[in-house]
Protein backbone atom coordinates (compact mmCIF):
# COMPACT_ATOMS: atom_id res chain seq x y z
CA UNK A 1 0.00 0.00 0.00
CA UNK A 2 1.41 3.20 -1.04
CA UNK A 3 0.63 6.53 0.89
CA UNK A 4 2.65 9.73 -0.53
CA UNK A 5 3.18 12.76 1.30
CA UNK A 6 1.12 15.93 0.06
CA UNK A 7 -0.29 19.08 1.20
CA UNK A 8 -4.06 19.64 1.70
CA UNK A 9 -4.95 22.84 1.01
CA UNK A 10 -8.60 24.11 2.82
CA UNK A 11 -10.08 27.63 1.67
CA UNK A 12 -12.92 29.21 3.15
CA UNK A 13 -14.63 31.99 1.10
CA UNK A 14 -17.97 33.64 -0.41
CA UNK A 15 -20.03 31.58 -2.58
CA UNK A 16 -19.95 33.66 -5.42
CA UNK A 17 -16.15 32.32 -6.00
CA UNK A 18 -16.66 28.96 -6.65
CA UNK A 19 -16.14 28.57 -10.45
CA UNK A 20 -13.25 31.27 -10.30
CA UNK A 21 -11.34 29.10 -7.78
CA UNK A 22 -12.16 25.81 -9.40
CA UNK A 23 -10.91 26.91 -13.16
CA UNK A 24 -7.64 28.79 -11.07
CA UNK A 25 -7.07 25.21 -9.29
CA UNK A 26 -6.91 23.52 -12.27
CA UNK A 27 -5.46 25.87 -14.74
CA UNK A 28 -2.47 25.92 -11.31
CA UNK A 29 -2.61 22.23 -11.36
CA UNK A 30 -4.50 20.66 -9.31
CA UNK A 31 -6.22 17.07 -10.37
CA UNK A 32 -9.30 17.77 -8.20
CA UNK A 33 -11.34 19.18 -5.58
CA UNK A 34 -13.91 19.35 -3.10
CA UNK A 35 -16.23 21.63 -1.96
CA UNK A 36 -19.10 21.49 0.91
CA UNK A 37 -21.46 24.29 1.50
CA UNK A 38 -20.98 26.32 4.73
CA UNK A 39 -22.03 28.97 6.92
CA UNK A 40 -19.58 30.82 9.37
CA UNK A 41 -18.41 34.30 10.93
CA UNK A 42 -14.98 35.87 10.38
CA UNK A 43 -13.41 39.15 9.29
CA UNK A 44 -10.81 40.06 7.56
CA UNK A 45 -8.18 42.40 7.59
CA UNK A 46 -8.12 45.14 4.99
CA UNK A 47 -11.74 45.18 4.68
CA UNK A 48 -12.87 43.74 7.81
CA UNK A 49 -15.60 42.26 5.69
CA UNK A 50 -18.08 40.18 8.03
CA UNK A 51 -19.40 36.89 6.70
CA UNK A 52 -22.36 36.26 5.53
CA UNK A 53 -24.84 33.16 7.42
CA UNK A 54 -24.33 30.07 4.68
CA UNK A 55 -22.94 31.85 1.74
CA UNK A 56 -19.73 30.58 2.08
CA UNK A 57 -18.19 27.46 0.91
CA UNK A 58 -15.72 24.96 1.69
CA UNK A 59 -12.81 23.91 -0.60
CA UNK A 60 -10.42 21.37 -0.01
CA UNK A 61 -7.36 20.44 -2.68
CA UNK A 62 -5.28 17.64 -2.36
CA UNK A 63 -2.19 18.03 -4.28
CA UNK A 64 2.13 17.96 -4.16
CA UNK A 65 3.56 20.63 -1.91
CA UNK A 66 4.50 22.75 -5.17
CA UNK A 67 1.13 23.33 -6.65
CA UNK A 68 -0.33 23.90 -3.03
CA UNK A 69 2.55 26.78 -2.98
CA UNK A 70 1.10 28.18 -6.59
CA UNK A 71 -2.36 28.20 -5.70
CA UNK A 72 -1.86 29.94 -2.41
CA UNK A 73 0.39 32.71 -4.01
CA UNK A 74 -2.38 32.79 -6.48
CA UNK A 75 -5.29 33.24 -4.42
CA UNK A 76 -3.00 35.65 -2.19
CA UNK A 77 -2.99 38.27 -5.07
CA UNK A 78 -5.50 37.85 -6.87
CA UNK A 79 -8.98 37.61 -3.77
CA UNK A 80 -6.79 37.73 -0.51
CA UNK A 81 -7.21 41.49 -0.04
CA UNK A 82 -10.90 41.68 -2.01
CA UNK A 83 -12.53 39.02 -0.77
CA UNK A 84 -13.77 37.67 2.82
CA UNK A 85 -11.40 33.84 2.39
CA UNK A 86 -9.50 32.35 4.61
CA UNK A 87 -6.97 29.75 3.86
CA UNK A 88 -4.53 27.32 5.28
CA UNK A 89 -2.50 23.97 4.97
CA UNK A 90 -1.74 21.15 6.60
CA UNK A 91 0.11 17.66 5.73
CA UNK A 92 -1.48 14.52 4.55
CA UNK A 93 -0.89 10.88 3.72
CA UNK A 94 -2.67 10.23 0.36
CA UNK A 95 -3.81 6.48 -0.74
CA UNK A 96 -2.38 6.06 -4.36
CA UNK A 97 -3.05 3.71 -7.14
CA UNK A 98 -0.49 1.12 -7.56
CA UNK A 99 -0.48 2.38 -11.28
CA UNK A 100 1.27 5.71 -10.44
CA UNK B 1 3.96 34.95 1.46
CA UNK B 2 3.32 34.21 5.23
CA UNK B 3 2.21 31.42 6.75
CA UNK B 4 1.60 31.03 10.04
CA UNK B 5 1.17 28.10 12.55
CA UNK B 6 -2.21 28.01 13.97
CA UNK B 7 -4.37 25.13 15.37
CA UNK B 8 -7.54 24.25 13.84
CA UNK B 9 -9.95 22.72 15.97
CA UNK B 10 -13.07 20.37 14.82
CA UNK B 11 -16.13 19.85 17.26
CA UNK B 12 -18.85 17.62 15.71
CA UNK B 13 -21.54 17.79 17.74
CA UNK B 14 -25.37 18.03 18.04
CA UNK B 15 -27.17 20.55 15.79
CA UNK B 16 -28.70 22.36 18.90
CA UNK B 17 -25.22 23.74 20.25
CA UNK B 18 -24.59 25.71 16.85
CA UNK B 19 -25.81 29.44 18.41
CA UNK B 20 -24.25 28.31 22.28
CA UNK B 21 -21.01 27.03 20.69
CA UNK B 22 -20.44 30.20 18.19
CA UNK B 23 -20.79 32.56 21.35
CA UNK B 24 -18.25 30.46 23.73
CA UNK B 25 -15.90 30.17 20.70
CA UNK B 26 -15.80 33.94 20.24
CA UNK B 27 -15.88 34.63 23.87
CA UNK B 28 -12.91 32.80 24.35
CA UNK B 29 -10.27 34.38 21.25
CA UNK B 30 -11.40 32.40 18.06
CA UNK B 31 -11.84 35.20 15.63
CA UNK B 32 -13.62 33.01 13.46
CA UNK B 33 -15.59 29.58 12.61
CA UNK B 34 -16.82 27.07 9.83
CA UNK B 35 -19.89 25.32 9.80
CA UNK B 36 -21.40 22.78 7.73
CA UNK B 37 -24.36 20.71 8.66
CA UNK B 38 -23.31 16.85 8.54
CA UNK B 39 -24.65 13.21 9.75
CA UNK B 40 -22.76 10.70 11.44
CA UNK B 41 -22.62 7.98 13.81
CA UNK B 42 -20.74 7.86 17.48
CA UNK B 43 -21.28 7.09 20.73
CA UNK B 44 -19.61 8.73 23.60
CA UNK B 45 -18.51 7.33 27.17
CA UNK B 46 -20.91 8.67 29.64
CA UNK B 47 -24.49 8.58 28.18
CA UNK B 48 -23.64 6.85 25.12
CA UNK B 49 -25.41 8.76 23.11
CA UNK B 50 -26.28 7.61 19.67
CA UNK B 51 -26.32 10.67 17.04
CA UNK B 52 -29.05 10.90 15.06
CA UNK B 53 -28.74 11.57 11.30
CA UNK B 54 -28.78 14.11 10.07
CA UNK B 55 -28.77 16.38 13.10
CA UNK B 56 -24.40 17.14 13.37
CA UNK B 57 -23.17 20.13 12.68
CA UNK B 58 -19.17 20.07 11.81
CA UNK B 59 -17.42 23.01 13.41
CA UNK B 60 -13.86 24.36 12.72
CA UNK B 61 -11.93 27.24 13.99
CA UNK B 62 -8.49 28.24 13.34
CA UNK B 63 -6.95 29.79 15.97
CA UNK B 64 -3.74 30.49 18.33
CA UNK B 65 -2.49 27.54 20.19
CA UNK B 66 -3.54 29.38 23.35
CA UNK B 67 -7.02 29.73 22.21
CA UNK B 68 -7.13 25.84 21.18
CA UNK B 69 -6.30 24.69 24.50
CA UNK B 70 -8.97 27.52 25.90
CA UNK B 71 -11.78 26.76 23.84
CA UNK B 72 -11.24 22.65 24.21
CA UNK B 73 -10.95 22.85 27.95
CA UNK B 74 -14.03 24.90 28.05
CA UNK B 75 -16.19 22.42 25.72
CA UNK B 76 -14.75 19.56 27.89
CA UNK B 77 -15.86 21.48 31.08
CA UNK B 78 -19.23 22.65 29.93
CA UNK B 79 -20.21 20.15 27.12
CA UNK B 80 -18.58 17.39 26.71
CA UNK B 81 -20.12 14.77 29.60
CA UNK B 82 -24.12 16.01 28.88
CA UNK B 83 -24.16 16.30 24.73
CA UNK B 84 -22.57 13.81 21.89
CA UNK B 85 -19.54 15.83 20.43
CA UNK B 86 -16.17 14.45 19.48
CA UNK B 87 -13.12 17.08 19.75
CA UNK B 88 -10.21 17.13 17.52
CA UNK B 89 -6.66 19.16 16.98
CA UNK B 90 -4.62 19.47 14.02
CA UNK B 91 -1.78 21.60 12.84
CA UNK B 92 -2.29 24.20 10.00
CA UNK B 93 -0.16 27.08 8.30
CA UNK B 94 -2.65 29.93 7.18
CA UNK B 95 -2.29 32.20 4.78
CA UNK B 96 -2.37 35.90 6.55
CA UNK B 97 -2.79 39.00 5.16
CA UNK B 98 0.51 40.90 4.68
CA UNK B 99 -1.10 43.94 7.08
CA UNK B 100 -0.44 41.61 10.22
CA UNK C 1 -7.43 17.26 29.91
CA UNK C 2 -6.24 14.04 27.99
CA UNK C 3 -5.74 14.17 24.38
CA UNK C 4 -4.86 11.40 22.56
CA UNK C 5 -2.80 10.93 19.18
CA UNK C 6 -4.91 9.29 16.95
CA UNK C 7 -5.68 9.47 12.97
CA UNK C 8 -8.34 10.93 10.77
CA UNK C 9 -9.19 9.35 7.99
CA UNK C 10 -11.34 11.67 5.01
CA UNK C 11 -12.45 9.72 2.48
CA UNK C 12 -14.23 11.76 -0.78
CA UNK C 13 -16.36 9.44 -3.01
CA UNK C 14 -19.57 8.51 -4.57
CA UNK C 15 -22.70 8.98 -2.61
CA UNK C 16 -23.96 5.65 -3.54
CA UNK C 17 -21.27 3.92 -1.64
CA UNK C 18 -22.27 5.50 1.48
CA UNK C 19 -23.98 2.85 3.48
CA UNK C 20 -21.73 -0.20 2.63
CA UNK C 21 -18.78 2.51 3.68
CA UNK C 22 -20.56 2.93 7.10
CA UNK C 23 -21.15 -0.49 7.24
CA UNK C 24 -17.32 -1.39 6.86
CA UNK C 25 -15.89 0.96 9.26
CA UNK C 26 -17.96 -0.21 11.92
CA UNK C 27 -16.88 -4.02 11.15
CA UNK C 28 -13.05 -2.73 10.74
CA UNK C 29 -12.87 -1.24 14.39
CA UNK C 30 -14.43 2.56 13.72
CA UNK C 31 -16.14 3.92 16.62
CA UNK C 32 -17.81 6.52 14.62
CA UNK C 33 -17.87 8.25 10.95
CA UNK C 34 -19.07 11.87 10.33
CA UNK C 35 -20.44 12.46 6.30
CA UNK C 36 -21.06 15.70 4.93
CA UNK C 37 -22.19 16.14 1.07
CA UNK C 38 -20.00 17.49 -0.79
CA UNK C 39 -19.30 18.46 -4.81
CA UNK C 40 -16.48 18.26 -6.66
CA UNK C 41 -14.05 17.43 -9.23
CA UNK C 42 -11.41 14.65 -9.76
CA UNK C 43 -10.10 12.32 -12.06
CA UNK C 44 -8.63 9.09 -11.02
CA UNK C 45 -6.02 7.07 -13.00
CA UNK C 46 -7.69 3.39 -13.85
CA UNK C 47 -10.86 4.32 -15.03
CA UNK C 48 -10.32 8.15 -15.38
CA UNK C 49 -14.12 8.56 -13.62
CA UNK C 50 -15.01 12.06 -13.86
CA UNK C 51 -17.08 12.82 -10.92
CA UNK C 52 -20.61 14.38 -11.08
CA UNK C 53 -21.57 17.63 -9.07
CA UNK C 54 -23.11 17.26 -6.18
CA UNK C 55 -23.02 13.18 -6.01
CA UNK C 56 -19.91 13.03 -3.46
CA UNK C 57 -19.80 12.65 0.21
CA UNK C 58 -17.02 13.40 2.30
CA UNK C 59 -16.87 11.13 5.03
CA UNK C 60 -14.18 11.53 8.43
CA UNK C 61 -12.79 8.70 10.51
CA UNK C 62 -11.44 9.39 13.87
CA UNK C 63 -9.08 6.65 14.93
CA UNK C 64 -6.12 4.56 16.47
CA UNK C 65 -3.57 4.10 14.02
CA UNK C 66 -4.03 0.38 13.49
CA UNK C 67 -7.59 1.10 12.57
CA UNK C 68 -6.73 3.66 10.01
CA UNK C 69 -4.71 1.42 8.07
CA UNK C 70 -7.05 -1.39 8.17
CA UNK C 71 -9.90 0.20 6.70
CA UNK C 72 -7.30 2.14 4.13
CA UNK C 73 -6.41 -1.55 2.94
CA UNK C 74 -9.74 -2.43 2.96
CA UNK C 75 -11.05 0.57 1.18
CA UNK C 76 -7.96 0.13 -1.36
CA UNK C 77 -8.49 -3.30 -1.82
CA UNK C 78 -12.57 -3.33 -2.20
CA UNK C 79 -13.22 -0.30 -4.00
CA UNK C 80 -10.52 1.93 -4.98
CA UNK C 81 -10.01 0.46 -8.78
CA UNK C 82 -13.85 1.01 -9.36
CA UNK C 83 -14.84 4.21 -8.20
CA UNK C 84 -14.17 7.49 -7.92
CA UNK C 85 -12.16 7.88 -3.84
CA UNK C 86 -9.84 9.71 -2.88
CA UNK C 87 -9.02 8.78 0.80
CA UNK C 88 -6.62 10.66 2.73
CA UNK C 89 -4.90 10.38 6.33
CA UNK C 90 -3.69 12.71 8.99
CA UNK C 91 -2.61 13.30 12.71
CA UNK C 92 -4.84 14.58 15.05
CA UNK C 93 -4.99 15.09 18.92
CA UNK C 94 -8.29 14.01 20.19
CA UNK C 95 -9.97 15.36 23.24
CA UNK C 96 -11.52 11.80 25.20
CA UNK C 97 -13.27 11.41 28.29
CA UNK C 98 -12.20 11.35 31.80
CA UNK C 99 -13.22 7.78 32.36
CA UNK C 100 -11.43 6.28 29.30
Amino acid sequence: MTLSKQKIITIVTETRLESALCEDIEKLGGHGYTITDARGKGHRGVRDAVWAANANIRIEVVCEPEVAKNITEHLKKHYFDNYAMILFTGDVQVLRPDKF
